[in-house]
């Protein structure tokens, strides 16, 4: 059994790890800190997890860490990531960082949309935690960077159009609707029940997101050519779940045929990526609980464009599950092992 | 006191309608029909109406119907309304049809998306009911088209850019989110409690819903130029509130205060328009339960593109208050009367 | 008009009262103070209010604030309002107080539940605000003790039984549900959204919640006898609504027939109170929006008992429409003025 | 492997065993059986099963279902279930019956609220399937009846009592909230989105809803004397989740503490039974998506009462959890096997 730590234990990515590493056969969680919680049964701050996580949390400086587990998950705030990093890795523990910190590999972009980057050095060592674009990198690497949960449901949604030229970039429309886990679990008005349910809105309006830069990094990749998008986050009266539309101009007409096949030839053999049948779309509802991310495609014949729907739970394939299944390609175990349970419904 | 009926009073904006009816100082509701429940109150429907709306539902015949009322609005189905209305009109009667059978000017158009129609005489006399665009043609008509939601919260919101030319129309993306009482009540698997909530998804994707002739007929008379759209309708787990996220490329530099100020001046008049501060977007919770239409404009500096986010409740400005709002410039009241309720929240 | 202000304008009840207030045609909103918006325009801490109500929020010491209107809602926390409402009352202002301050009678008591009275004598003179049972008190006092939300659905729920002495007061469970804006505005984990949604949850079990005493107090008055009752609160992830369910052992037989015309008979001339049909029960989104109370009532022929549901919106009825409505009776207003708008459904 | 069937696959239950079974690795799904949708794919009907469960609905007679699967689950409204099992049972397989059509033992009070049993004769033989206190009965039944949701979460909360007559049962008043997939996957306008959200309401007032005599059955068996109950259910505008509060008047006084101990003894090595620590309380959300049912106890001092909370997830332990944990238990497989997951929270 891998001994395996979670470090920010007491927010939501971080009872989503504790969650699925609950049932997963080949680990044990031996550690999980917060520094609010610390003493307390995490299944106090959790009662979801009670008679299924028993342990306490703590606030453990990093060489005491570094001696509980054998494998950790850093779910904390970024800047606060990039400190914690070095030493696990130092002491020859491998890392997945839920933070933005080791995402973006150009540190002048990061140093941009975020702040200066104490631990530049390991950026470039740091392998981007999307499986289906970087399955053999993840498996060999000691610092995985796990992706943000809109780049996520972006990237595999665009990744074949991309690739095979079929959309022109430069007109990328992408409008992402969250559930509000994603805003975390900090003790904020703009989050409270009733500020946010029965009602919706946009935020970051203008193309002022953090995520704009490690989506136009893994789209440009793909691309092969420099990707500047539109992009607008919105807030969803639910918890889990992000729904992204994305439109652009196609070059070369392509039949809802044709983009269907692509599709599922691309992803015919990843568990966690499903093609909705021609005609059909994802709904958050269907992913809910689930690695699996839902993609639907379809022409519009009258404007020339293509419209992409992707779907995913923002804090499983969207956060804790897609770490937990680079944590398995890290370490040798099958790459669906503890994820492939059916989401829930109703 | 105004002798008022509503055809089709057991739907959500029949219930509707008799809210703000029952507030308003100048009508009298004298009849209101129903087929399912004809014979039963109306507060037995909906017993939110209880000691507010005395009235049995009624299913009565054209003739007898126009004897009971002054004037009527039909909030029946398509196809059905295009029948009922003209008997009403030949008795004398002024009509809000808050259907889709009038709205459509080039009946090619409205076959083409919707079926035959039978009253296409009475097409062009119709009115479309958007008094920030239409108010002194309405004041006179005596059949007024009352607009589809999602016209209404892109058509306000893009009025004051498509008229001035300063966006390219060819560009126009419209992503917009609407709550599920625009589904009607109409007992369907796919619109019950477990189906929607917790849940989100695009539907009608590919330029297939048939707002979109509506849409484009009156961006075309702004832009004074023919107008083809994206738009892709989504649903949301909220019962009241479309919001309208819509992008298109600019032409010529403007910055946010230039918009800012276009806006708010074109606006400065309207009592149900409220433009945000710069720098604010609308949420579907700060107009709920209200005729207000909010609207919050920004460049995105990076891609060159402008973003204009609306918010209406889509059964009130959406539906039944803009229906009141034309009544009560057909009958010569106060273009806000019963109309000025704050939105409700939380 | 009367001149009016909000001491404590941006909690749930505050912005409640100025959304009813903005539609009243008797008073006008003078001031609105608020500690941590002071310098912000209301409509940009609610921009549900914009256009709406033109006010900032304001932070004033006693002696401006009696200057600035001439009627007070007081709408801080219990203990806060203590200090507030002598000066005002002092300065010849009259004042509805939305807090638990005044509404005990026995100021022992109050001392237990809550802590050291600053302005005892001011008890004896409260009225408290339930215009149903204390309406002519009501309409000549200076200062009213609006009464807490829970009190509020089970003293009109219970009166008649208990003034017919139909009921063993012995044997009163109350098991009522309350949507989360009761709890307030404060950013607490707690009442987060993702903590709410989608979930149920009893607390304060076991006889320990504040509103104990007052619902004793009203219940005992009505029954003149003491009564002590078991009550348990329930969080609702709704927004708005109190459904309280009450159970007694009935003494004499009474048939469902007997229940119905008492109560019947009792509200008849009640604007507000509503009696739903024999057989039919109420619910909190039939009463949403609205200062409506909806009761029904049953006998379980099985076990002698009765059941006695009613269901308010707590923010209003609960809160800021009865506020209103003491205003109304103790200015010589119509009680229903501003009020009489029907429940928002859906 | 086992092979398995669900008969009436189509429903909420239906869902959720294929859902639970999919991540079982001890049978494999072979048939699944709906009317409504045969010839369609299980994972179009619920696209939430797609890549997960491969599979067409079938409409097949009884002789040919009965040679597909070795174990069947019966997920059929009452009064179908009694027609279908018997010839399954014929066949020489096992059935776990959903319905309520086997759980009352005496025929005669079926009859009188249900309607006239066709297989009368398989009554007797049927095992009520409430593991926690039937377990050696339910391991070599060919024939469970798998319990209700509401009896389910009342039966576990109130057993630890009742056995030890610690309260008097003819005090007992239960209220029970739920969930609303407990109203099934029918198209009734009384669960629409729109009718639910943001509401809540009692049902079923007056000892009317069907659960109360199995609920009466089991509280008598552990009360070892004939039990009445006041019960009343009410509908929340959640998707899963069942929370009963119930009351009773204790015999003879008890300290939280002795009650605390008594439920942590009774229900210390049940892997789905979690008592909550002392002066805390269960909620849906803490249950959601689980087999668990979580229980809360504590006495009124002030009145003498002890009242107990006890949540499950309606779909899950409330039925199809607990119908894999029956067949679990009669085919000699762990009693936990597939069913070990955390609730889901956020």
């Amino acid at each position: 059994m891998l001994k395996v730590g979670i470090i920010g234990a007491s927010g939501y990515t971080g009872v989503e790890l504790a969650r699925i590493l609950s049932s997963h056969p080949e680990v044990e969680l031996t550690v999980a800190t917060s520094r609010k919680y610390a003493g307390q049964p995490l299944s106090e701050v959790f009662p979801s997890l009670r008679k299924r996580v028993d342990l306490l949390c703590e606030n453990l400086p990093a060489d005491e860490l570094a001696e509980r587990a054998d494998f950790f998950f850093t779910a904390v705030p970024h800047k606060t990531a990039m400190d914690i990093v070095p030493p696990l890795l130092a002491a020859g523990k491998k890392v997945v960082d839920l933070s933005a910190d080791f995402r973006i590999r150009d540190v002048a972009v990061y140093e941009k949309w975020y702040q200066e980057h104490s631990s530049a050095e390991l950026i470039n060592e740091a392998v981007y935690g999307l499986p289906e674009l970087y399955r053999t990198q993840i498996s060999e690497a000691r610092l995985v960077a796990n992706p943000g949960c809109y780049p996520t449901s972006i990237t595999l949604g665009l990744a074949p159009l991309l690739r095979k030229k079929i959309i022109d970039p430069a007109t990328l429309i992408i409008d992402s609707k969250s559930g509000t886990s994603g805003a975390g679990r900090g003790a904020n008005v703009g989050t409270l029940f009733c500020e946010v349910t029965d009602g919706f809105r946009a935020y970051k309006v203008g193309g002022t997101h953090r995520h704009i830069p490690e989506i136009e990094q893994e789209l440009s990749v793909l691309a092969n050519t420099s990707v500047e998008i539109s992009f607008t986050p919105h807030l969803l009266p639910i918890s889990r779940g992000i729904l992204s539309s994305m439109y652009a101009v196609q070059q070369g007409a392509k039949t809802d045929k044709d983009l269907q096949d692509l599709y599922e030839n691309t992803y015919k053999d990843e568990p966690f990526v499903r093609i909705c049948p021609a005609g059909t779309f994802p709904a958050t509802q269907y992913v809910r609980g689930s690695n699996c991310c839902d993609i639907g495609i379809k022409t519009d014949q009258r404007t020339d464009r293509i419209i992409i729907i992707s779907a995913i739970d923002n804090i499983a394939k969207g956060a804790s599950g897609q770490a937990v299944q680079n944590m398995n390609l890290m370490n040798g175990f099958a790459e669906t092992c503890g994820l492939m349970g059916s989401p829930f419904f109703p």
